[in-house]
């Protein structure tokens, strides 16, 4: 039976990073049908919520999910239940697409393109795991009100929960095992124990875990010190694992060490590896239009969706050899550009793609 | 009368850095008080708790703290509330240290350090403002349970309350404000407003506020972007103002930014100025006892103490005179090291720096 894949473009640049990567599925030729759906800010406009119904059974329904990107400035006054940000993090919650692999990786053409000397970032290959449906992002109870202690009892106060359960550490804990011993076999599991209850917990289950998987190197390191060790000797680590707050941020940190974010894919998936692709930059709603956005990202991301929800390593492996080809062609989007290579916008990019395919 | 300086040297390299840094002050000849106490893993070890009792006392007392470094790898067993690091929690918890000022600033002798290419740390000039008595480190409630509901109800779970009341939000807020008008009048509030409760109210004080100092511009900026900004053009900030949890990845993530963290000084101040102060940098166990560390952080931590908790600002400024002087003749302790300047150790870069006063 054809496998079925949801399509969502979503805001911004969406659409048009979208239009590349699904033009490479379909010059693969592998039989996927792909059916589209409104999401975020698009979704709000066209029917009033940025995840509606028939898009949330879509992504249910299909075999694997490919997302874009979503939101813009122009939502940020709606009440938060409608914002297009929403819908990402409604889709996380109803698919239970708990653990989310960011890869940072530095391609050899484009280490120029680091904020880092080239020397701290050439070969760049870290990746982190980041836990995605618990922590202070679903935690309970949450919002609003009247202070009856702390500093200013009386007073208006906002409140959120995190949370961690053990069977969520986990899981989460055995994936990162699992993932080190195919690469360097060394795991970071990153927290904030000195300060709270849940990296206390984090750090005693991580090290129970470990016990099953004595042939990999575990590390605990404070949140705090991993965001300067990332930017002191980023090489050093293999694989990071980590909460969905500090992974929030350690994962953006990294991407945008290798100072090519537009070319980073990732993949959150379920336990039975259904998943959601999208790149790791966001909407840019500042270049949408234009046609000059980066497709690499979305294009890698449909390589991972190939590779871990379908089935189809060997496509996978195509279409990653694809852009390498291009990479070494010296065709550049404005983002990755430097002296010596072409420039080219998003369509052309997604055009050379193919035909390196 | 005379003022009186609570010394608080704690554990790895914090006396050796601390003498340094005292050897100043002494040189000044200020008529100020000297005194010391134990804190930390060393006060865990003489008297049984990281932060005895006489030692707060004298912390209250006192016209201001000078603190070293806490923490050892040696004190992880320990359970949390006698861990070394509780007394730097304790000491801004009871003296009520709200304002926690982190400059990441690149000195010109010093470029060169940074894992950053020259051209974007140049002149960097950064303060970061972090709310330090509020927020997940001291909400509660926290602990361990077991789950009534979530991904798997019936398991144990761990949890810890992020909150802040409005007059916590305007008090940080006027101070950015303030600081911003004596530097470039931009204020980047850091926050996770798409997620957190917290972060809206946050957000919403902000605002409110700014309307106050309507000659400064203020920006909001998500955490993930925050970190990512950090590393693509980190001179494009001027202040950043956040929250407890996300000062404390952000401030260690600029100042690694800069590659001299151990130059840069912090200020913790109460609503009446009295503070605080101690390097950026932490106690670093594996370099104490060699007489390598770095006290130019701790001296110059001191000459904040000087300008901000006891009115001395010509003091202030003769030591950071001083401290110019000893990098422009090429002193150089390892960590700032690089071909063409002199190495030197510790107490020869206090010596030096006294007589550069
Ligand atoms: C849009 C936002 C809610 C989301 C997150 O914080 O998880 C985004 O930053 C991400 O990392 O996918
Ligand atoms: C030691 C630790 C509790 C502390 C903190 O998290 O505040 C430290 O990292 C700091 O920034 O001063």
């Amino acid at each position: 039976m054809s496998k079925l894949v949801a399509v969502l473009p979503g805001d911004g640049i969406g659409p048009e990073i979208m239009a590349e990567a699904v033009k490479v599925l379909q010059a693969l030729d592998l039989g996927l049908v792909l059916e589209s759906a409104p999401v975020g800010g698009a979704a709000y406009e066209a029917q009033g919520h940025p995840l509606p119904e028939a898009t949330l059974a879509l992504a249910q329904r299909a075999d694997a999910v490919l997302f874009g990107a979503v939101g813009d400035w122009k939502y940020d006054k709606l009440e938060r239940a409608l914002r297009p940000e929403q819908a990402i993090l409604g889709l996380r919650k109803h698919l239970g697409l708990f653990a989310n692999f960011r890869p940072a990786l530095c391609y050899p053409q484009l280490t120029h393109a680091s904020s880092l000397k080239p020397e701290l970032v050439a070969g760049l290959d870290i990746l982190i795991l980041r836990e995605l449906t618990g922590d202070i992002y679903f935690g309970t109870p949450r919002g609003r009100r009247t202070a009856s202690d702390g500093h200013f009892p009386g007073t208006e106060e906002a409140f959120d929960t995190m949370r961690y359960s053990r069977p969520e550490i986990e899981r989460i804990a055995h994936l990162a095992f699992q993932a080190a011993r195919k690469r360097q076999s060394r795991v970071t599991s990153v927290d904030k124990a000195n300060v709270l209850e849940t990296s206390q917990l984090w750090r005693d289950v991580l090290n129970q875990v470990h016990g099953q998987y004595p042939d990999v190197q575990l590390d605990h390191m404070y949140v705090d010190n991993a965001a300067m060790q990332l930017v002191k000797a980023p090489k050093a680590f293999d694989v990071i694992v980590t909460g969905n707050l500090f992974g929030d941020i350690l994962s953006d940190e990294a991407a945008m060490l290798t100072g090519s974010i537009g070319m980073l894919p990732s993949a959150s998936l379920d336990r039975h590896n259904k998943g959601l692709y999208e790149p790791s930059h966001g909407s840019a709603p500042d270049i949408a239009g234009q046609g000059v956005a980066n497709p690499l990202a979305t294009i890698l991301s449909a390589a991972m969706m190939l590779r871990y929800s379908l089935g189809l390593p060997n496509a996978a492996d195509r279409v990653e050899a694809a852009v390498q080809a291009v990479l070494s062609q010296g065709l550049r989007t404005g983002d990755i550009w430097s002296a010596g290579c072409e420039r080219v916008g998003t369509a052309d990019m997604g055009d050379a793609v193919v035909r390196a395919l």
